[in-house]
């Protein structure tokens, strides 16, 4: 049995301290603007590193944070996202209010306590499940009311419920709420939604208790909408500017546009956000995307595709993706990617992961979950020393050139 | 964060030493009669303690085997089972079989090396399930035909195929094919089916290869059946004597007859077998059947109720079950059991356990899996000591008393 160990190995076999600081300022501290700082720019790309400090310890950015939609990241313990790097998770507001509920998770002491996760946690609003998910969906100007997709009941939430919320739960980063269109949509349609979207932005940004909590308050950021109409997305920037806020997220890409309109939207917007601010993509993404926005200045990320993947038996590694129920596997004693350092390719052989999946066992899916889980954390480690080192661009060019060597369509 | 710990604390508090040894025998022993030995003996009931050696470790008796049927415990991983505790894991014969098949796991190099598990393994002919899974089931005096229930492919096995597929596994423990009755049967239907049993455990000594394999050929036990029918269980105990094995199972119990019935066969069928070899109670069970039967002279067990309830969220703890989707733990923020050291304990609450069930979460059913595999094996462990130090039937008395203290139908 080969041992446990906390050194992380980097793309380019480089073992990264993993060492994360936990310089918690004194509770009550309200984050303002200066949570963020610049670390490192990247001579030739927007990209850059960074720390942004929280309530509960610091990220280094760029940064990786697995999803936990349900307070839980699917099949995965807090000790494996220690244990993969992970230096922040995300939860869903919309998903715990309506289950297991804003009272309860106070009762526990907040959402920290309740899940037993240390670290930082960001909370999304719950505007994207809330048009996607629920049902009866009717938008007012005060807030939202839907129906729920557990047990139909009725709700109505407005920015200021979603804000005292997301307090509630202690969460360190904050959503407001917003209105998600659907792609594509007409340009008038867009327009209209933004109206709506940044007067919920400054009623979100009124409604925050400022260290009035326990937990400090929170960052709270504004969230970029838009749709993919440049102009309409450089305004809403603009307006968000002119509220302020600790950190700017980009939403409502990633949703079924191509690539290239991704990549231009980025590039049109980005230019519009500060500098000494954060600025999170949201829901973004395959490794070529997280390679982009970063050079582009991105520097927070997450979705779901290590989680949803690896339970679909799709593993992510350097030389690109593994269909692990493929025949070709069956007699493949090698580990899915000798050089990860994480508990399944330190352990068991893709033949074995292909039998799990064959034979449909839970295990399956756990263990390719926990590897892409560290795959992805490790590939924003990796681009953060990458910038830190002035090798990003090389770095890239490498990693895409490995990934993409076996010819597989990879997006 | 809680530190992971391998101390294990005992039910009474006592903290044991995680220590197995692994002393094993060079390449080519046959472990032949002298594999077990008795420790020491219950002044006042049969219970006893012992050592049973293997290729791959020592395994001291009683003790409880997790069940790992596709050659994994489902949910859970290698490192979790030795957290845990578990000195030897089961598997089985029949879906190894047909699922991934004897070729791959002699190509991984055996099962161990297939499973990445390197203490002992027994596998279970898969009697059992070729006559409750598969359809189309002609027996003969040759062996048995049978249709696949994964893809309806049709196979016959002789009993002389089923130790030579053990033995090309490399299994520690080997069971002989055997036929297994429906319970209730008429006295006629078991009395047939015990001499095909007894020639097919004839044939299956006669085809074991001694020490001709890579493996020291492993241990194969003798299966007691004969049905709820003392005197046909005596006498299929007495022709087993006469084959010769260096321990003996008994198969068919726990099928359905009442509690009682079972007792009565355990305690006319153990005075039967010799002291100096282990027995084996296959499939059985619940924490109440599991002291009966170590009290009668039982020595090892293997039941899939830790995981299987686990994972239809029953717990078991010191004071007795709790179904955790019970409304009774919304708000309980203590741990399942606050004197169990597993990670589940450790880190989750009741109250977060109870609401990954509700929202069918995957963790849920792992994090209760990982927790009554703890309790099981820390049961078996218990009783043990209790053994030792001539404590057996207090501490059968104190346990009994507490889990059932809060007045629930445990069986």
């Amino acid at each position: 049995m080969k041992l446990r160990t906390n050194a992380r190995t980097s793309f380019r076999g480089e073992t990264l301290a993993a060492g994360k600081s936990h310089l918690t300022p004194p509770l009550g501290t309200t984050f303002g603007g200066g949570a963020f700082r610049v670390c490192h720019k990247c001579p030739k790309t927007r990209a850059r590193s960074g720390v942004l400090r929280t309530a509960h310890g610091d990220i280094r950015t760029p940064v990786f944070m697995p999803v936990g939609t349900q307070a839980t990241v699917k099949t995965i313990t807090n000790q494996e996202l220690l244990d993969a790097g992970a230096q922040v998770v995300l939860s869903n507001t919309y998903h715990l209010y309506l289950r297991p509920g804003e009272k309860l998770i106070q009762e526990a002491g907040g959402l920290h306590r309740f899940m037993s996760w240390q670290k930082p946690i960001l909370t999304d609003s719950g505007g994207f499940q809330i048009f996607s998910l629920s049902t009866l969906i009717k938008i007012k100007n005060e807030g939202v009311e839907f129906q729920s997709h557990i047990d139909g009941s009725r709700h109505f939430l407005t920015p200021e419920d979603v804000v005292r919320i997301q307090q509630s739960f202690g969460s360190d980063i904050l959503m407001p709420l917003d209105e998600c269109v659907k792609y594509p949509s007409e340009k008038s349609v867009i327009e209209k939604s933004s109206v709506l979207t940044r007067e919920w932005a400054q009623k979100s940004k009124a409604a925050r208790l400022h260290g009035r909590t326990t937990f400090g308050g929170g960052l709270l950021f504004g969230i970029v909408q838009g749709g993919t109409y440049p102009d309409l997305r450089k305004r809403a920037a603009r307006e968000l500017l002119d509220i302020d806020f600790p950190g700017y997220s980009i939403g409502g890409l990633s949703v079924g546009e191509p690539n290239e309109l991704m990549y231009e939207i980025l590039n049109e917007t980005l230019p519009e956000l500060p500098q000494d601010k954060p600025r999170y993509l949201m829901g973004v993404g395959m490794p070529m995307d997280l390679f982009e926005a970063v050079s582009q200045g991105v520097d927070m990320f997450d979705c779901v595709v290590p989680t949803r993947n690896g339970r679909n038996a799709t593993v992510f590694t350097s030389t690109g993706k593994l269909l692990m129920r493929g025949s070709s596997y069956i007699r493949d004693f090698r580990p899915i990617d000798e050089h990860c350092p994480c508990y399944t390719c330190r352990t068991y052989s893709r033949a074995y992961i292909r039998h799990l999946f064959n034979a449909e066992e839970y295990l399956a899916g756990r263990l390719a979950s926990l590897h892409n889980l560290t795959f992805f954390i490790q590939l924003l480690d990796s681009m953060r020393h990458a910038i830190e080192v002035d090798r990003f661009l090389e770095f890239r060019r490498e990693f895409e050139l490995k990934f993409n060597s076996k010819g597989m369509n990879h997006e």
